[in-house]
C-alpha cells in the first residue's frame, strides 16, 4: 500500500513509520518533514493532500493538546487543542476522502487517557474522547468502502523516560504495532488498544 | 437548594425546571429568559454568574450542534458546536466554580448519541463524547468538595413528534428525572442515563 503518515516524526510516529515501511511505501508529513503539514491549519492539510496525491491509507499519529489541571488551562490551550488534535484529525477525514483510493483507510489517534482520566488530563481526555466519538459516527457514513479506525496508544516508555517518570509504559515499537493492527481491522470506527 | 439552570426553556430544560422547582429554588438562564446567557460567549457566561451570585448547583440543559452527515457539515458548524455545546459547558465549570457554595454541584448534558452513533450524528456524537470526557477528568480535580456529573438524555417524545419522527422516545418529564438523579449522585464525573 501507499500510506500517507501524518506526524511520522514523533516518538510514536517515528516507530509507526518504521513499522509500516517494512511492507508499505510510506510518505511522512509533519511540520519538519519534506512534505510539510500543520494540523491546526486546514489550508496546510489541503496543500499536503495536493502534494501527495492519491494513497491507499492516511494514518495520523499527530495531534497535540496541553496537559495540566483545569485551573491551569487557558482559553488558548482549549482553542489550540480543539483545533489541532481534534479538528486537525477531523479535517484529515473531511479533506482526505478525495485522496483515498476505493476501499482505502483512515487511522486516527486518540490515547489511553480517554478511559483513564486524571485531573491533569482534562483537555487530553476531552480530545481523545472527541476523536473517538467522531470516528464512531464518521466511519458509518464514508463512501466507496472507505474505512476509519482509531488507535488509542498507551503511555510509551520513551516518553516516560524523557519526562522523568521512570521506566514505565510500552516501548514505542510495540505501540506502533497497534497501527499495523488498525490497518488490518474492519474500519467501522473501532478503537484499537493494547490487548 | 438554590439552583441555576442554564437552558431551562428548551424541551428538556423546561421539564427540568418544572421537576427541580418542586423542591428547590430554580433560577432559569437562557437566551430568552430574564437572566440572559449565550453559551457560545464566555463573557456572557461570566455576566450571568455575576448577576445570579452564589448558588448550590449549576445545571446545564443547554448546548447546540448541527445534525447532519459529515459532507453536509461546514467549518462553521464544527466551530459553532465545539464553541457552544462543548466549550460553553466547559466554561460553565471553569467560571462557575467561584459561584458554587462548598460541596455544590455541576450537572452538564451530553446525549444518547455518544454511544449510539449514526452517520448524521457525527458532530453531535463528537460533542457528547467531549462533554463526557471533560467531565470524567474535571470532576477529579474540583476544589471544596464540588461535584460534577453529566446527564445523557435519550431521544425525547416531544422532540420526536416535533420533527415528525413519530411517537417514539421518553417523555421530557421522565428525562427530567435524570437531572434529579444526577443531583443526588456522587459527582465523580458519572454519566447518568435512562435505566
Amino acid at each position: 500500500m501507499k500510506i500517507l503518515l501524518v506526524g511520522g516524526t514523533g516518538t510514536i510516529g517515528g516507530a509507526v513509520a518504521e513499522a509500516l515501511s517494512a511492507e508499505h511505501e510510506v510518505i511522512v508529513a509533519s511540520r519538519s518533514s519534506e512534505v510539510k503539514v500543520d494540523l491546526s491549519d486546514k489550508a496546510s492539510i489541503a496543500a499536503m493532500f495536493e502534494t501527495v496525491g492519491k494513497v491507499d491509507a492516511i494514518v495520523s499519529a499527530a495531534g497535540s493538546g496541553a496537559f495540566g489541571p483545569l485551573e491551569a488551562l487557558s482559553d488558548e490551550d482549549f482553542a489550540f487543542g480543539l483545533g489541532n488534535k481534534f479538528m486537525g484529525q477531523a479535517n484529515l477525514v473531511r479533506l482526505g476522502q478525495d485522496y483515498l483510493n476505493d476501499g482505502g483507510q483512515f487511522v486516527l489517534t486518540s490515547g489511553i487517557m480517554a478511559e483513564h482520566p486524571m485531573p491533569a488530563s482534562v483537555l487530553i481526555t476531552t480530545l481523545n474522547c472527541a476523536v473517538q466519538g467522531f470516528a464512531s459516527a464518521a466511519a458509518l457514513g464514508l463512501p466507496r468502502g472507505l474505512k476509519l479506525n482509531v488507535v488509542s496508544p498507551p503511555l510509551v516508555l520513551e516518553t516516560a523516560i524523557k519526562f522523568g517518570w521512570g521506566e514505565q509504559g510500552m516501548p514505542a515499537a510495540d505501540a506502533a504495532q497497534l497501527y499495523v493492527k488498525a490497518l488490518a481491522s474492519e474500519g467501522k470506527g473501532e478503537v484499537i488498544r493494547p490487548a
